[in-house]
């Protein structure tokens, strides 16, 4: 008797794994053998700073409440999907959305899935920016879709011809990230009507709609001069996907929404707002936590600093400048995408070796790139940042022998 | 051109709809017509009721602190984990279960989920016990398994020779639900028995393991002098799904767990948790709410009050008796499933034009009934007495009339 326990196909996803937990797995292990200070964990993006002190006063006060933890309707609390529609119409995200047209969601995750579940019917096609974030095929295929990726140009600015190429009688949406993980950049309005413009015109000349799915959780985190324009406020049919996840530094709570664009074509409102809520249910997600709704209805104004990010940006920027890394100048988020001097397997075996650990660019569909995260303490940002001109070094003194 | 934004598939479900959330929207229109007072909504199991104690003072220490709020482990906290791992030896439901065989979850719905996600490959199927939870259909069918129904005896007790009936060599799990949703029945350790014994020989026989999936959300509300027997305790390969939404009415919190029978048959303990933990991720649940799993932690002791609904059941029950109707006394749960005196659409009808909500039974797999839950408060329950009689006369006038 075969004592198989898990599904074929999901011990395959297991084994063959992400490299980023292969990664988290690696770190976990070279920290227990070498000391935790002696590695430089910028694998994961997992910001683990201090939430705003509005969020964390909410907290307080709404905990000191005698409140309801019941279930609520499946999309949310009204107030605080009332609270999210003024937020966005005040940043001129919308003009003029209601509170009926926002879902609260078990964070961006929760939001995109949702969306994916309410929108795919079994083969139907997503297309998706690459480098992209590694989940985005779960998700797509959780919900009978498939994937079609679409290269950025060599900037990670939006390749409208590729994009364009990617369309199919089958393709019901198009999946973008701004700010982008891993490569960090914003689609410019310019881009972004472009873009809008293609999907019209596939959408008018194929005879339905296509979709643009906007995830955003990195909004907040940007280096520009620049105001953030939100893909989803660029094209009519949009499903705007935001958590706090980054923005508050609160991951772990797994908070979030998905915002129609009020200008949505549809002559069914109730019926879309009723199937997402519905997939809300029936997905298991059933609702967003109830407590953190109501904080985030109380703290949704909260100013984000990232001013500790600024200054582990210039850090890294400069050692990466130093050591004659190659990388397109990222806007927002808190990585940096970058060339891998030689080889992409070898370079991340030499970094391991130095005790430096960063993901693989193949695993954002972007093979001879490495990610750096620099959602991490100080001393472990400078740590990395000698390693990275060790690094650079060895290299050069490999590739030059004295 | 088309404007179809909700796929096919999705806007059936929603059209067709459960039951459920028909009598929700119709309980709002009647309440917004009649006044709130004059509706007893009995429809929906959701008890907003105040928590213990104890979960109330331990979620303002928690909120109270620095703490961190960022991603942990998928599985989540270790700490946490410890915790359940704990209670679950000291109530004797596994004999020396460790932390790592438990699984922090989005509920006892994400629990369910991830189970499913790492079981199942396309086209497996999985016995679902009827009358059942309307949501296990979407939960099965959402990871490409089938579902097969294997109905009750009139007691509602478990039907092992329908149960044998329902195995083929397809058969990957048995969903049991202990106190059961609708019927309020508790599995006793003889009958739990004989289902173990069934199971272990048609694994034997087959040449590959059905497991058993144990929905036990209601196991502290019940009204019996015997202890709760675990399903998930009595056979081997066995998985626990847990939430805290009933026991401290806190469903709207989304806080839960999958709890490993520690002597399941596996020789690959590491692919099969990292494998829910890898399906926590990739449904888009991440990982359990972090500030709730903390609070847990802290007050898992808290002592279940079930006075109320305890005086609840006894008003229902006297009223169900004094108006003739037929239903077997349950043993849990805050439900009442009882017989439609006649043709169930006639009854509900019936019944909503007293401004009484309650579910039909073929939402739950079973026409011929109808669900009361006391999840409400007591004016309401009160309000629901009278209706009952009333309308358990109109039908014996109208079957004699006079």
């Amino acid at each position: 008797m075969t004592d198989r326990v898990v599904a074929e196909h999901i011990a395959r996803y297991f084994t063959s794994g992400s490299a980023i937990r292969r990664m988290f797995e690696e770190g976990l292990r070279l920290k227990a053998s070498h000391g935790a200070d002696a590695v430089a964990d910028l694998s994961i993006g997992n910001p683990d700073f201090d939430p705003p002190p509005e969020f964390l006063e909410a907290l307080q006060r709404v905990a000191a409440l005698k409140g309801h933890h019941a279930y609520m309707p499946n999309a949310g609390y009204p107030h605080v999907r009332g609270r999210i529609a003024d937020y966005l119409n005040q940043h001129r995200y919308f003009d003029g959305i209601t509170r009926d047209k926002i879902i609260m969601t078990t964070g961006a995750a929760g939001a995109l899935n949702i969306v994916l579940a309410t929108l795919l019917a079994r083969g139907e096609e997503v297309i998706v920016i690459a480098p992209y974030f590694v989940e985005y095929r779960f998700y797509v295929e959780a919900h009978a879709g498939v994937v079609r990726l679409a290269d950025t140009d060599d900037h990670f600015d939006l390749d409208i011809d590729r994009i364009a190429g990617a369309i199919t009688d089958k393709t019901r949406a198009v999946m973008v990230n701004s700010p982008n993980n891993p490569s960090g950049r914003v689609y410019s309005r310019s881009s972004l009507e472009k873009l809008a413009a293609l999907l019209t015109a596939e959408s008018e000349r194929r005879g339905h709609p296509i979709f643009l799915i906007s995830d955003e959780p990195y909004r907040e985190i940007l280096y520009t001069d620049e105001a953030f324009v939100s893909p989803a406020s660029v094209y009519r049919n949009s499903f705007m996907c935001y958590s706090w996840s980054k923005s508050f530094s609160i991951s772990g709570e797994r908070i979030g929404y998905v915002a129609i664009n009020p200008s949505l074509q549809t002559d069914d409102w109730g019926l879309l707002i009723g199937s997402l809520a519905m997939c809300n249910r029936s997905l298991g997600f059933v609702n967003a936590p109830a407590l953190m709704q109501k904080v985030i209805a109380e703290s949704v104004d909260a100013r984000v600093d990232i001013s500790h990010y600024r200054e582990k940006r210039e850090l890294l920027r400069q050692a990466l400048d130093d050591g004659g890394f190659e990388y397109a100048d990222p806007d927002g988020t808190f990585y940096f995408f970058v060339r891998t001097p030689e080889a992409e397997v070898d370079f991340i075996d030499r970094a391991r070796k130095h005790l430096l650990l960063v993901v693989p660019g193949t695993d954002f569909g972007r093979p001879g790139y490495f990610r750096i995260s620099y959602a991490a303490p100080r001393p472990t940002i400078e740590l990395a940042c000698r390693k990275l001109l060790d690094i650079a070094k060895e290299i050069a003194g490999e590739k030059v022998p004295a």
